[in-house]
C-alpha cells in the first residue's frame, strides 16, 4: 500500500510527507484492512503509538488516539452557536466520527450524511469502530455521492452544515473552491451556519486563506478557530465557520460527555496567534 | 552527527524518534556547525523548512521557523503577570531566545542567563541569530554554570525565574526534580513567580504531571498553559507556572513587537482542554 516501507528488520513503517521537506512516520503493528476503491486506496492500519489510523492514498486522515479532537472541534461548535438545530447535514466524514458526535445533542433530528465513497463507510464501520461507533443511529441518513453534487439541489433547507473534507487534493478538490460555498450558503435556511476543516496555518496558509476568503465573500459572519491535531501537520489546525445570522455561543448546549472540548477552551479556540490573526486581516 | 541519515539519492534527513514508534524527519541542506561539549552533540542544520534547527543529541531544540512561538511563550506570559519585574533568570536557554524576548521589556533591569554549556550559547551567538540576536544587551549577565547550583545560592534575589530547560535526560534531567523547584522557590523574591516548560501532554503526561505536582507542593498559586509547537512531539506543548501571590494578567505589559502571541490568545492559553485538565486536577 501507499507510503508502507517493510524494514530489513520485518518492521512496517507508514511514511507520510507533510511536505517535500518534512516525513512522518507511524511504527504499524499490523495491517487491518486495504482495498481500493473507485476513488482511492482506502487502509485501516494498527499503530503502536496512535492506535488504529485510517489512511486514504498514503495520507493519514484519523485515528482512535486523537481523532476525537478533530471531530469534537469541528460538530460541538457549530452546534453550540447554532440554537438547537435539528437537520444537519455533512459532507465528507466517512470515517463517522463528526456523525458519532453530532448523535450525542437529543434535539438534532435528522443528519444527512454525503460521502462519496461508499467504501470507507463500509471499512470504517467495520474495522474503525473506536471512530465509527458500535451502534448505528436511526437519524443518520446515508447518502454515497459526490457532496457538491448534493448541496446543488438542496435549498434552505439545513440549519448547519458541516465539511468535513480531506486533503484538497483527489476526491475532495471541489470542497475547497468558491462555487461549493456558495451552494453551501443557498443550501442552509435563513439562520443556518456552516463550518469547514481549512487546513494547516504552518503549512498551508494558501489553502486557509482562499477558503476563508470563499466564506467570506458569501456568508455576513465569519470567524478562525484553531485545535491542536497531533497527527496533522504542524500539530496546529484551522476550522472556518460562517454564518447567515449573528451567532453568539450557548455554552449550556455543549454535550457533557467529551475528551477535548470544555466550555472555556470551545472559547479559547477562536483567540488567534498573531501571525495568523495578520494574515486572515490581510 | 547523532540522527542524521544520508540517503543513497544524496538527500541528508535529520531523524527524530519522538517515541518508539513515531519519528518525525527533517530535510536538511546543510551542517552549519557540528562539536561535541563536555556535555552534549552540539549542531546547527540549515533545512529545507524550517529554518536553521539547534540540535543537541540529536534532539530538535529550535528552529528559526517557530522558535519563537516557544520563545514567547515561556517570556511573556510571566512577565505580564508580574508587576514590572527588574531581576530575571533564566535558566538553561542557552539559543538566548529567550532572553531576546525579555529584552524587548525596557522596565527589566538584569537578566541572568545560566547555562551549564558555554559551547550552546557560543555556537548559536555565531551561527544561529536568527534566534540568539544580531546584537548583546548590557543586561544579560552569562553564567556558564549547573542551573541547580547557581539557585542554590541565591535567596529572596528575582522577581521572575524561567526554567527554559531541554528534556529531562542527560544535563537537563535534574531541572525536573522537587529539589530544584524548592531552591527556585526560595531564590524568588515574595512576590516572585517562576515558570517552566512542563513537556507535552501527549507523549509525557507522567513528566507534565510530575512538573506540575512539585509547582503545586511549593507554590499557592499555580496555573498551567500550552502552546502548539510545530517542531515538538504532538504539536501541543504545556508550561507550568508558580506564584508566591496571586497573579493577575496586566495585558497592557505585553510587549508590541511579537509574532505569535497578543493580549488575547495569552488569556486562551490557559484554558485547556478537557482531557489534560482531568489528568492535572487529578
Amino acid at each position: 500500500m501507499k507510503g508502507l516501507i517493510e524494514k530489513e528488520n520485518g518492521e512496517m513503517w507508514l511514511e507520510e510527507f507533510e511536505d517535500n521537506g518534512f516525513k512522518v512516520s507511524y511504527k504499524i503493528k499490523e495491517i487491518l484492512y486495504t482495498a481500493q476503491s473507485q476513488y482511492q486506496e482506502i487502509s485501516i492500519l494498527d499503530s503502536e503509538i496512535f492506535g488504529k489510523i485510517l489512511v486514504l492514498d498514503g495520507i493519514v486522515q484519523t485515528t482512535s488516539m486523537d481523532g476525537h479532537i478533530y471531530n469534537e472541534m469541528i460538530s460541538h461548535i457549530p452546534i453550540c452557536f447554532h440554537h438547537k438545530p435539528k437537520n444537519v447535514l455533512v459532507i465528507g466524514g466517512g470515517d463517522q466520527g463528526v456523525t458519532q458526535e453530532l448523535c450525542k445533542y437529543p434535539f438534532i433530528e435528522n443528519i444527512d450524511l454525503v460521502e462519496i465513497d461508499a467504501l470507507v463507510i463500509d471499512s470504517c464501520k467495520t474495522h474503525l469502530k473506536e471512530i465509527a461507533g458500535e451502534e448505528s443511529d436511526q437519524r443518520v441518513r446515508f447518502h454515497y455521492e459526490d457532496g457538491a453534487e448534493f448541496v446543488k439541489e438542496k435549498k434552505n433547507v439545513y440549519d448547519v452544515i458541516i465539511v468535513d473534507s480531506s486533503d484538497p487534493i483527489g476526491p475532495a478538490e471541489i470542497l475547497f473552491q468558491y462555487d461549493f460555498y456558495k451552494d453551501i450558503y443557498e443550501s442552509l435556511k435563513e439562520d443556518g451556519l456552516m463550518v469547514c476543516q481549512s487546513q494547516s496555518p504552518i503549512f498551508h496558509m494558501d489553502v486557509l486563506k482562499q477558503s476563508f476568503q470563499n466564506i467570506q465573500k458569501l456568508f455576513p459572519y465569519t470567524s478562525l478557530y484553531t485545535a491542536v491535531i497531533p497527527t496533522y501537520p504542524g500539530g496546529l489546525w484551522s476550522f472556518a465557520l460562517g454564518a447567515k445570522k449573528e451567532f453568539k455561543l450557548k455554552k449550556d448546549l455543549l454535550a457533557k460527555n467529551t475528551k477535548y472540548i470544555n466550555a472555556k477552551m470551545l472559547k479559547a479556540s477562536f483567540k488567534l496567534p498573531q501571525f495568523l490573526k495578520q494574515e486572515i486581516q490581510g
